[in-house]
């Protein structure tokens, strides 16, 4: 394809140096070039296919980066990206070193607000918006665009109730394609799936919270929006638009399956076909050991419930709600209410599963210190993708868990070596044998055996195991960071423990470590402040245990984008760094 | 007053015994008996003055406990305790070993959900309504009973989408008073006063909610209530109730002034007079130091502003509100908002105060990490209530922040020993010096010092300072402990670090202390898991000092009710106790 237009235009200056009439055909090239970039190097997809017209129509008609744009979960955001100056850079999306796959103000003034978690594009603008009201600005422009699936989300009520009575100068955006990472729920696309057909026609629950409405209008119909933001951008207060658009516009099966196509991997740009993996047996994703197991235990259990706030693909729940969908429960971007439903459910008797991502969980933090813990109600949190997920990046990374949890009273917090420890860990959470909530915490990925579907088998709460047995140093793991330490001490005589648990720790076994080793070294993929080290720290000085302790986990900063094998030497936690490190005491 | 029908009244069978026309005159009784405690016990006055009648409604027409009933924000449950057994002790409210405050499960099978925070009781009735819907047990009621202010949280409106279209059986009932502690705020309050007024008739946004609306209804009519309850209990599927009351109904002045009787303290229960108190100088509330410095500072600093999340009167930023109103802001219960507006606020160079209470910014967790943190925005939290809080118990205790905070890169965490430290550290925040965000914790009630208005002196970020010079032991404390621990040494020759900041740690003070002492003390008022004493845990470790370290703070439980100074005591942080522990290691 010739990119008559797109070669070029660097910035939003270019675009508006355009005509109205030839911005079709740049949304074209946009479209292509998105699908060019994202066929080989992969990254998100369906969504910025989506709202081509609608970035063009913005930029064109709004002055950034002066007026300030704000795309709520920035992976909607590449052709964004694209015309702002970072067209010849857009291949390195995702990579180590390369531009995020959000935005980032780091990255571009035109990034205003970097936005990897749903829902906080409203309070955001708002906030800008307020501050140009206070410093007497009155002709900035703030725009928040957010999609259906994550005004749904509590935050963005609340951001919507407050901007309400704010006289402040924001335009939200609803980009309504009925579908998030999966579709949409609840009662609000319901409604909104109304307002579009034409059921609803006046006194909507916009208006109701005291926005000047406007629309549904075409989201692919760059005339109608140009000239329905032009208009908004004379009127004063709070205005709302609601677009529609289809997720994985312009390619055909992205419009199609707009699940696979959220981030199809590698495909071809021309067909559209994603290309074939490897098909020689792999092991499984911990997603699915989580996804099978459970709707296994919930044949045998029918107190069993599921819940996933809206990752029912991605955390593999879609197995539950497909077996049993009376039990399993998509509560949309909801995990504040995720959790307390749990809290609920427990309180009558019923086992919930809770899957939330590591880093989603810290919405739902509250709730499970006052509605869980405190009230000691025996709901599983399965925390998917914990530790570093890779090229997502820094605001995905699930590295924090092990310090905001381990200091919440009654909760257990376990982590499994494997696919047979994880299989194991959700198996005991239902036998009734727990009276306690527990956290159990795995990474985003594949693990290790292909055999993994072995009989149940209970495991002893906070009992951690030896898996090697060596001299004066002994190496404390915590989870799948197992693997990497056993590849770390292949060569070498040191022990090796598989701590399993961080939370009751094993002080048992530990009093044994600390008087047989003078080295203890801890290994977790999670942060070193308060983390599992941070509790062997806390024995050690309760016990006044003089042993050397060394504690190697993530690094007190944000961690950025790559694979994750990139990321994990980066931090030095790759098997040949954690052998050096380890190394070192054996000679000392 | 003669206690005709409470007299005789013990639960609601009791009271399903009565004939409605005798009612009325229960709901006088009641209202008198909480008046009459309250006046000589304290508590929550207003929120339970306002539901008597639908209290009893409630209690009337549904098969309490079996059927399930939630209470939002369980300050509003009082009459709900005395007409569910707990008559006799209500006169224990809050007090040690007396009964919670708020609805507790461990109490009372009345009580099915504990609710000490805001917006959590439509999930937690949702999730006792889909358990019942699974067991198939459709006759089971379940109601929450959420106010407005709560209702306008996003976790509620999280909670009101998966419930409009879940098919369970499920009544939220809208106490709708217009007002939370402080009197609400938003566009749905604007929009539920329309409603009241009658200029909204129709298509309202619960019903756009897919619930089926009724009201609103005279919530003080205990007839009207009864004839729109027994309606309700025969209609399947979400439902929703709008009632409206008057909050401290039947008590002139509580009615009149109702932020003030929202909890009066003590007052005559004839007259309702608040009785007179001390009126000797008194050193300020924390509170006030962070209201009056705000307002200080602000005049100076125009690119100040301050945030509350629905606690203007709590805070003290009502002064700010008062004398700055286009820079202070109330977004009402929304703490999530709170924290991103502020983020929003710090991209255009304002300096935002967003004021929280330690227990409520776990609303903001995610916030802090994803929108401030990582952005490594400037935003100034000042987390009031930190540490224990005394009556109001378990559900409200602030002593986990320090924890949750640690973790988080980039953030400066602070608590000052005093009053001046606050002000100084409120000062030096809007110096412009600083490029991080900081958080600066401080408790409820007052501090130690009257003459606190001297001229302000900017703090070294990251600087501890010795208080006093001793031999062999260094106790470290954090914050306002440190007036603990000047008690408890005073008779020791011990060394004590007020250490002010628990991230950054001033490390070159540490290298000294651990160079100097064999014996060191840390003493907080947060967990002892992952807190303060943890931090110094690690740098120990990190440095592999040989010294005895001995962490002092809340143990890993939750901490029940009773006044600061008994709580205190029972965790073996009283300056006695800690004297104790101290001279145990001057003895070692």
């Amino acid at each position: 394809m010739n990119f008559q237009f797109l070669n070029h235009l660097n910035t939003p200056s270019d675009l508006r140096a355009l005509a109205p009439q030839e911005l079709p055909d740049l949304a074209k090239e946009l479209r292509q070039y998105i699908i060019n970039v994202v066929a080989t190097k992969e990254g998100h997809l369906g969504a910025s296919l989506g709202v081509v017209e609608l970035t063009i129509a913005l930029h064109y008609v709004f002055n950034t980066p002066t007026d300030l744009l704000i795309w709520d979960v920035g992976h909607q955001a590449y052709a964004h990206k694209i015309l702002t100056d970072r067209k010849t850079v857009f291949h390195t999306n995702r990579q180590l070193n390369g531009i995020s796959g959000f935005p980032k103000r780091e990255e571009s003034l035109y990034d205003t607000f970097g936005t990897g978690h749903a829902s906080t594009s409203i309070s955001a603008a708002l906030g800008m918006a307020l501050a140009s009201k206070i410093k007497g600005d009155l002709n900035k422009q703030h725009v928040a665009v957010i999609g259906d699936a994550s005004i749904a989300g509590g935050m963005a009520f609340e951001g919507l109730n407050h901007a309400g009575v704010s006289n402040a100068n924001i335009l939200v955006i609803l980009n309504d394609n009925a579908i998030g990472i999966d579709p949409s729920v609840g009662a609000l696309k319901q409604y909104l799936t109304q307002v579009k057909t034409g059921i609803q026609t006046h006194d909507n629950i916009f208006e109701a919270l005291n926005f000047n409405y406007s629309g549904p209008i075409n989201g692919h119909d760059v005339f109608s929006l140009i000239t329905e933001l032009e208009r908004l951008k004379t009127i004063k207060g709070p205005k709302f638009l609601h677009v529609i658009t289809t997720k994985g516009k312009g390619l055909k099966q992205a419009e199609e399956n707009q699940v696979v196509y959220h981030a199809p991997g590698k495909f071809d740009a021309l067909t559209g076909d994603i290309l074939p993996k490897v098909t020689t047996a792999q092991p499984p994703k911990y997603q699915d050991v989580f996804g099978h197991t459970l709707v296994e235990l919930a044949h045998k259990n029918e107190r069993i419930v599921g819940i996933t706030p809206a990752m029912p693909t991605g955390s593999s729940l879609k197995y539950m709600m497909a077996t049993f969908p009376e039990r399993a429960f998509d509560v949309g971007i909801a995990e504040q209410h995720a959790v307390t439903l749990a809290a609920g459910m427990a309180t009558q008797n019923m086992i919930p599963y809770c899957a939330i991502y590591s880093t989603f969980l810290q919405r739902g933090y509250d709730q499970i210190i006052h509605d869980v813990a405190l009230q000691n109600l025996p709901v599983i949190f399965c925390l998917d993708r914990a530790g570093l997920v890779g090229e997502d990046g820094a605001t995905h990374h699930g590295v924090f868990d092990l310090a905001y949890l381990r200091c919440i009273p009654n909760l257990i917090i376990a982590a499994p070596r494997n696919e047979i420890a994880l299989r194991n860990l959700l198996y005991t959470a239902q036998l009734g044998t727990l009276s306690n909530p527990i956290a159990i915490r795995y990474p985003r990925g594949r693990g290790t055996l292909t055999e993994w579907q072995v009989p149940f088998t209970e495991i002893s709460i906070g009992k951690g195991t030896q898996l090697k047995k060596g001299e004066k140093v002994a190496v404390l793991s915590i989870g799948t960071m197992a693997q990497t330490v056993t590849e770390a001490i292949k060569n070498h005589s040191v022990s090796h423990y598989d701590m399993q648990f961080v939370k009751p720790l094993d002080t048992a076994l530990l009093h044994d470590i600390f008087n047989t080793y003078n080295v203890i070294i801890t290994v977790e993929n999670g942060t070193i402040v308060g983390g599992f080290g941070s509790a062997i720290a806390e024995f050690k000085a309760a016990h006044a245990y003089p042993n050397t302790l060394k504690i190697c986990g993530v690094p007190d900063v944000f961690i950025e984008h790559g694979t994750t094998a990139e990321l994990m030497e980066k931090i030095g936690l790759s098997a040949a760094q954690l052998e050096q490190t380890i190394h070192g005491f054996l000679q000392a």
